[in-house]
């Protein structure tokens, strides 16, 4: 008899944007003319057209697949030198980072990397994770078996919620006890929150000290525009020792449709075996890559490698800029509105408190009924999110003022 | 302290290809003037270009990139539903198979989804494949924990090892015992054998009778010449009950580079719970999918449409024409030099024996020294893989022509 991985019978409800989707489209079905007039601002998806660089590279790209002389199969699992040097050198050894080119494995996602992060990890670590949080470390764990069950208020027993709320500026702190595996995720996706290079330093502390290991998901590091913080952990002496960083071209150049997106797993980082002999991880995710993965398309690296091109470069600083731009309408329209607003300066997401009474999942029907905004609803996101919602601000300019409109408009 | 995972541990030596490589590049470097005239037809990759219609396609579809009205973020994580209603229709529907759209789930690799298929299954199952096989499927149930350690041939404890070889046409047979999931590859990789529908009959009867599960790898159905084979497992009565199947569009549409293939998951497919419960398997799949992946480039979904268009059929049939004119240049070749072939006709590549008393590894080193040909050592592929070696077909007219003269002029 074939056996199911019954994991997955723990798993809460949809994960939250199928559940939205679904909303939404409910409700566009039901009113056509409301539908007309829908702004999403929910999903974190990229809007604008990708830079100029990466579409002329991608051109050329599928040119060389239509002759014998420049055809390219099969790449290296673990993406092309050249795009693993050029991230390499921009994006970490011109910040002070110390990061060898071999270090970074190109991957197709984010997503993909933080959940397939777990299969070179055992089963007995003790995981934290932020409460709001961005739902697919909970789910990933949850499915690899590293969680209980669910509590009535969608609470995995076995992992450790580190609460992100007003009082410390949605930055978590290291907990008392011992957990071996953190996530952190910085600018933060749900509530814009970016950490210092203080608080960082607190958690390295922690995890030298715990032999812990930081799972660092800095997707949106580009967003940070208060210069002394930290775009990455390996900025904080002993982090290569402690951490893995996770980063992508998704928010960078707008490639959430054609996927890229890198891990950079240092050689120093190692963890234990049953025995608590400690190893180096990089073989382990070289194998895992080499064998369960065939690397991003041709065509995506040719194009996120031009986005380290100098053209590339400035492109990408200005569809960075447009999406901030939308960020201070939103944020101004929102407080203008009367409504608490969080994030928004070193990130493109809003953290913005309900009025007083109103759950998160009102919030987003109210919003969708009257305003016709889909936003996404903080509970969504664990129960501290819940009282909160998320307003992404990757949109067209005009979009952004209309919804800050419309929000002002909102009677509650 | 972080843990990692054990079984990884247990895993042997380099994957096979990487191994390939690193002995092709030690003959490179040392000899020069030999490695100018190396032919490749080790690792099963594609050499020829695009078809025009997918080029045209991945064309219009960078373009849409460059422009916000035609923009496209993320897309729907299984795939966009004009790809998998191509798919449902061409490769299943036309061929009076009876699968749904929604049970099309379009992925970045077979080779990744025959791996991450295990996320979904349970730990108590008794995992069945053939020897010899495609690494793969050993190796990610290593990685799953699925075995125990190997022994001094490579075999693993736990696995159920089937054997193939000329006496059952490389086809294996059901065990007598229970095993509850199966791996099956027809056209195989390495062997080149095809499975009669007498022989899956056999086997989805087995699926069946023991509520096992049938993992069916049909990477190069395109390439059956013989009309009276099946291309699919759902061909076989029985088979939407017990039965998943992988296809690729890399060795059809020629795809290795640009990532696109697809699982059918049908919804009678069930396995049980921990308590004996029976579930399907489809929503957990669909969960997996949402969310630990973000869907394949929208520029290789828009190639991989046009196989499906008219032209792009005729393109696919022309290439898949060529590769198989290939393979019976190579057939030839080697039948004269007085070696005993098997596969070539229904599949793309040959499975050779090597000469009395050579190995496989030397059969290797033969050939790439003295006729600087990369082939693939049988015993790569298990140890009833050993005695006999790999060549592949996808190459130029001209090299494949070239190596079968090699071949022949090689005294061993």
């Amino acid at each position: 008899m074939a056996y199911l991985n019954d994991n997955y019978l723990k798993l809460k409800a949809g994960y939250l944007f199928p559940e939205i989707s679904r909303r939404v489209k409910s409700f566009c079905d039901a009113n056509p003319a409301a539908a007309q007039r829908l702004i999403r601002c929910g999903i974190g998806d990229v809007t604008e057209p990708l830079p100029p660089a990466a579409i002329a590279a991608m051109r050329r790209a599928v040119d060389e697949l239509s002759a014998r002389e420049t055809f390219k199969g099969y790449g290296p699992e673990q993406g092309y030198e050249w795009l693993r040097a050029a991230v390499a050198q921009n994006d970490f050894r011109d910040r002070g980072c110390d990061v060898a080119d071999d270090e970074i494995f190109v991957s197709d996602g984010t997503k993909c990397d933080t959940g397939n992060i777990l299969e070179i990890l055992g089963r007995k670590n003790k995981i934290a994770i932020s409460d709001p949080v961005y739902p697919v470390y909970v789910d990933t764990n949850v499915m690899a078996g590293n969680t209980g069950e669910a509590n009535a208020a969608g609470a995995y027993a076995k992992l450790v919620y580190l609460p992100c709320r007003p009082r410390n500026g949605f930055v978590p702190e290291p907990p008392r006890r011992q957990v071996d595996v953190i996530y952190l995720c910085s600018p933060n996706n749900p509530t814009g929150a970016a950490a210092t290079r203080g608080q960082l330093d607190v958690w390295v502390k922690y995890a030298l000290e715990h032999k812990a290991l930081i799972l660092f998901d800095a997707a949106y590091e580009a967003y940070i525009s208060d210069p002394a913080l930290p775009h990455s952990i390996y900025e904080i002496p002993g982090a290569r020792e402690c951490a893995i960083e996770f980063r992508s071209c998704s928010k960078t150049g707008g490639f959430t449709g054609v996927r890229c997106a890198f891990t950079v797993l240092p050689k120093s980082v190692r963890a234990a075996s049953r025995t608590g002999e400690l190893h180096p991880l990089h073989p382990l995710w070289l194998r895992r890559m080499t064998t369960k993965f065939n690397g991003v398309s041709c065509i995506t690296q040719r194009g996120a490698a031009a986005l380290y091109s100098p053209e590339g470069k400035t492109q990408v600083r200005g569809l960075i800029g447009h999406y901030l731009g939308n960020a201070r309408v939103l944020r101004e329209g929102a407080q203008k509105a009367g409504l608490k607003v969080f994030g928004g300066v070193n990130a493109p997401y809003l953290w913005v408190g309900t009025p007083k009474g109103v759950t998160s999942w009102q919030a987003f029907d109210r919003i969708l009924n009257e305003a016709n905004v889909v936003i996404t609803p903080g509970s969504g996101f664990g129960s501290r999110g819940e009282g909160y919602f998320r307003i992404s601000a990757f949109n067209s300019r005009a979009n952004a003022e209309e919804v800050a409109r419309r929000l002002q408009a909102l009677k509650w």
